[in-house]
């Protein structure tokens, strides 16, 4: 083995089975996977000379996964948060050029380098929460030119050492100014020509369409869904938020890994999530950045044993928050999760939104040595407080990471 | 001057009078005050040899302040939020021995050692979100020595070179067992022995209590109050939370420097804090944790102009969030706030509820140093956005404490 862990607390997250909490644990390494997780007794000989980490008592989870982001983008929108709370109409901002259009105006105009240098800034609030793995989407773009910009700059965070990045192409977020009037042309446009050229240059993981009646019919969305898998891309959705138009039943019928926000979704297209095998992802900032009323069907999530990720859906307009650990107090205390459920939601959950069940999410053999260590005393703890800083170590293919302050001397 | 930060973005918050941006700013330190603030070309000359500190173009506002919160205590309860998130009754919880009481016992048998390092370790949540004087509670100890165990922790944290600490009496806090059923007595109790004997100890710096149908009636607050004020020490309570009892009329009439909570407080008793000057503490943590639906009278506060502080009210039970920044934005969200009025919150106003506004919360010539360098472009980004850890530095009484990353070569 490289590297054993001892001196933890393990909280494996293996699916549907509890916490699954092994006193006294350690975990051996091997070329970035996990070797052995389990008690201290248990453990194999080491061969070669691993390098043994005291993890001083440390609870260990997997490493968490956000798998729902719009981390690349340009400009600000604070300015608009305040008028509108100074009581201007959203009309009036959206006449002097406010909303998502600014931010696609001002992403357009950024280059790639000040892309990365802003969205790595977001990034280290994600990491501040243990995450060690970040789905980011394109979608203010909007051309050829500028999706494939923002799927670069996705690509090029995921080739630094310490977090790893599953991107994914959103050209179907908004209608861009261009194609006014021509939603079918925009759509024809993003099949023919945006899917094709990001799939070419493998930019992107998955492909995700806005379907809501201010962005796009589930026709359109089809037909995005289409050439997607005839790219050999995944498909997911931004599915039920605002209205029930049957988004997310369609995207689970055409194989979709996650829909997500689904506030609005019925108890037909739970079934279609239960049968096709779709994570529901939630996002309880964006509700509660727009204050929303309408709560996602957990009940019937729970019902029909749909599993459920929960997500930051960090972006300007709705959701300017780069906290998973946020969003877990927000997912019991807004929408009653559990805190399992929460944890579940950014572990084994999320990693099967982004269809990396096998790899990633859990902490056993063969898995990817993905972790965070964390100063507490129970996983319930990570949902329950916010704020203080109690993350120990990221722990990425292996290699340690640690936070700050923490580690002094192993390092 | 002793020290000279430059290249910076002053927002100084002087009282009711907007941002009061100054670009291209500087300000001169000496001997933990401050000597200059404003435009650089202004800037008067600089005697003997002081330190420049080129703040990089950061936003500087005066040092943020928590001024409620329960920071000090033993025990953990994140078991009894998950219980009650798995569906466990309320009253089984209390039976079982959950509830504020479980927080007493683990506090009454903790060393104040023990309590000190377990307030230090959420104290830097509050430190990375720009805090500089935080006021911390006593009223888990409910006996007399136990409470002055916890102000002795208190003033204990407030000896550290980096962090200011206010200290609040608040045996009034719950019954404890030994008095049950005899609530009188052990308000007696309270006046005639643990607050005479925290005033011999200067201990305290006020004394607060809690107001309401679970806890105190107004008469026996109003005994609290005048125990104080013999003592000479500052009053002010946790009033008109759950209900409507005249607490905080009462506390104002009665000279306190700010009522907390104040959910369900009427036109008459905003009247009686315009009149008497106290400032009205809002605790969005708490609203937000309890899900409460009844929200603070902000539209009378601001048509009679009573100033309105935020804080966290970081405490186990109802509010375990070290996080001031997400106070401002949950201000905004849920209080519908302006970010103007969320920073005059957690500074002038704050410093306003500690009774320390001739020497806190703002930036000009005589205040004491204390500041937050920000790397923001306008200050409604401290209220819009979380998660980012956009401080570059706290400054406490002219000294300087780069946060993480920041200023390595400065330094
Ligand atoms: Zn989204
Ligand atoms: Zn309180």
């Amino acid at each position: 083995m490289d590297r054993v862990l001892t001196n933890l607390k393990l909280v494996t997250m293996q699916p549907d089975n509890g916490y699954q909490i092994i006193d006294n644990a350690m975990i051996g390494i091997q070329d970035g996977k996990i070797q052995f997780a389990g008690h201290a007794d248990e453990h194999p000989d080491c061969h070669g000379h691993p390098q043994v980490i005291d993890c001083q008592g440390a609870l260990v989870t997997p490493g968490l996964i956000d798998c729902h982001t719009h981390l690349v983008y340009a400009g600000n929108r604070a300015n608009e948060f305040e008028q509108r709370l100074n009581g201007v109409p959203y009309e009036a901002i959206a006449k002097a050029g406010g909303g998502i259009l600014s931010t696609v105006r001002a992403t357009r105009t950024a280059t790639e380098d000040e892309l990365f240098e802003l969205a790595v800034a977001r990034l280290a609030g994600l990491k501040q929460d243990g995450v060690t793995t970040v789905e980011i989407k394109s979608g203010y773009g909007l051309t050829l030119e500028d999706e494939l910009k923002m799927l670069r700059v996705a690509r090029r965070i995921g080739r630094a050492s310490d977090i790893k990045v599953s991107t994914t192409l959103l050209a179907a977020h908004a209608l861009p100014p261009e194609f006014a009037g021509r939603s079918d042309d925009y759509i024809d446009f993003v099949c023919q020509n945006i899917i094709p050229a990001a799939a070419n240059e493998q930019l992107a993981d998955a492909v995700d369409v806005f379907c809501e009646g201010i962005a796009f019919s589930p026709a359109q969305c089809q037909r995005v869904f289409e050439a997607a898998k005839t790219h050999g891309l995944q498909i997911k959705g931004h599915t039920e938020q605002l209205s029930n138009l049957g988004g997310s039943a369609l995207a689970a019928q055409m194989g979709a890994t996650s829909v997500d926000h689904i506030e609005f979704l019925d108890e037909a297209g739970v079934k279609a999530l239960a049968t096709h095998g779709t994570v529901a992802t939630l996002l309880p900032g964006a509700f509660y950045f727009l204050r929303e009323t309408q709560l996602p069907p957990i009940a019937l999530l729970r019902q029909h044993q749909v599993p459920m990720a929960l997500a930051t859906d960090f972006n300007p307009g709705t959701s300017p928050i780069a906290s998973l650990r946020t969003m877990m107090n927000m997912g019991c205390t807004l929408f009653r999760l559990t805190p399992e459920e929460c944890l579940r939601g950014v572990t084994c959950h999320a990693a099967q939104a982004l269809g990396l069940q096998e790899s990633r999410g859990q902490i056993k053999p063969g898995m990817d040595a993905d972790l965070a260590l964390w100063q507490v005393a129970t996983p319930a703890e990570l949902s329950y407080r916010l704020g203080v800083p109690d993350l120990m170590a990221r722990v990425v293919d292996g290699h340690l990471f640690p936070a700050n302050g923490a580690f002094n001397h192993a390092n």
